[in-house]
């Protein structure tokens, strides 16, 4: 076992979402108290940053899957930036980086939420130890494919997590929004440190955490225009619950449409204004109660 | 005395202003109540929408000078949409249209506010009016040139006024801020109907309204980079009073810098997305009581 865990903290892999760039810019110098992590920092996308833009050429956090890593024909901007990353903190699927977080921000009113990609003992200790420590945050998990099929940035590392915080709009940066991106970030580094050590605190038997279970697009015209807007009824309601017959989308005519649904679900994502380009609405998680496992 | 006005309601002047977009695509064919009114729509920057973006080359809400409108050298997109805007519904000084309505959103916590440019009778009647018949409604004067001295497209007209609605975030469209939106316009062009016709109701002797006085930009390095951020106390209190003594910003080195002033003034625009270009933090309002005459 090695001294040290190598982890990578990784802000402004969207250009537009200032929290991240700020956080990895104040943190490039800062003396970390942790013995057994060795932390370096990351600026993902400098170049979709400086044009104020999410990204030039295409979403850098969508690259990092093995067909687009290893293809020589994708020579636009992000596609050169991801095969980069990828041998700096890579390669993905044996890498020399064991943790990666990378620092997001959503337009979405979701708090400060951890994505996590994995469900392991590892996962839910950390479920738990944040979620004790800051009762505001929120665990979501992405199991819908396995954590080498995503596309995502953080998947560079032997593990990776996404800190997520909203709601700031794009090319803002609010005040409250960063404290709350620093302080989740800096519980998953404690946490991988006492983790590593082998001393966690005790933790709860049980977790509460979000899963993600499916997306919905707007319904649009055969022209492929929304026909409808998120329902006020749902918007700001991420990770509140979304009950069976309840309204879903005010259509421009006038109609509503209501959740077709056997049981209640948890929205997230909802109304993210980088997710217009395909007309997602929102998605729907549900809730999950798992035990924690003790530490061996 | 003409049968009827020419009012236009303009939309998109930015092009990621979603609700004045939507609202004059639904409004293009909508048959209005107003017999005195000739109500025409304008969908003022359709590439910068289609690109996703405030503008493509230059602020169309700036562009609207009388030196840039003469200008044959501005050759960029926007100063030939203005020009042609100009010349459509203007010339401005010399209008063809009696009242340009502009619709913009703000990523700032400003609820539905009215902007007027002027203020004199008709404004203070329409101030009254709004605000009593819409409570949540706020009318926010900007006075610091003379009307045909601002660039906002809505100068063209003989009159003047923008609907400006928020918290939205760029990009996105929020079924609660359309539909205050929707309202606040409706009143204006209720207003100006009955104005026109010599049968407002009774309003109140006196109405409140903000009137803009300063400006403030956040405090940079020698390099133009921004070294603190706005402070949380300010961050979503638009035109709540901000007292003398209490934090304006929030320095990344852990200072705080507190707000100098005599007496309390009222936050606008507070980290608008848009005014990160120029650095812009928020501007600052009086608050003002003003006698509102009786229609003659």
């Amino acid at each position: 076992m090695a001294d040290r865990l190598s982890v990578a903290i990784v802000g402004g892999t969207h250009g537009n979402e200032f929290s991240g760039i700020r956080l990895v810019q104040q943190w490039q110098q800062r003396h970390w108290p942790y013995a057994n992590l060795a932390i370096q920092t990351l600026y993902a996308n400098p170049q979709a940053n400086a044009a104020n833009r999410r990204y030039l050429d295409a979403d850098l956090n969508r690259e990092f899957v093995e067909a687009r890593l290893s293809d020589p024909s994708l020579v636009h901007y992000e596609g050169q930036r991801a095969k980069a990353i990828n041998q700096q903190l890579g390669p993905k699927g044996d890498s020399s980086t064991d943790l990666v977080i990378d620092l997001h921000n959503t337009t979405s009113n979701m708090g400060p939420t951890l994505i996590l990609l994995q469900d392991g003992d590892w996962e839910r200790q950390l479920a738990a130890f944040v979620t004790i420590k800051m009762p505001t945050a929120v665990v979501l998990m992405e199991l819908e494919r396995s954590y080498q099929q995503w596309g995502y940035l953080c998947t560079v590392g032997k593990r990776g997590v996404m800190v997520e915080v909203g709601p700031q709009p794009q090319s803002v940066l609010r005040h409250d929004i960063l404290e709350q991106m620093a302080e989740l970030t800096e519980l998953v580094l404690a946490f991988t440190s006492l983790e590593y050590a082998g001393a966690l605190p005790e933790l709860p038997t049980t977790v509460e955490v979000f899963s993600s279970v499916e997306h919905h697009r707007l319904p649009l015209d055969s022209t492929g225009q929304p026909l409808a807007m998120v329902h006020q009824r749902v918007e700001g309601s991420d990770f509140t619950a979304l009950n069976p017959g309840e309204p879903i989308f005010q259509y421009f005519d006038g109609n509503v449409a209501c959740f077709d649904s056997p049981r209640a679900l948890y929205p997230t994502f909802v109304n993210e204004a980088a997710y217009y380009d395909n007309h997602m609405a929102f998605s729907l998680a549900d809730k999950l109660t798992l035990t924690v496992p003790r530490q061996a």
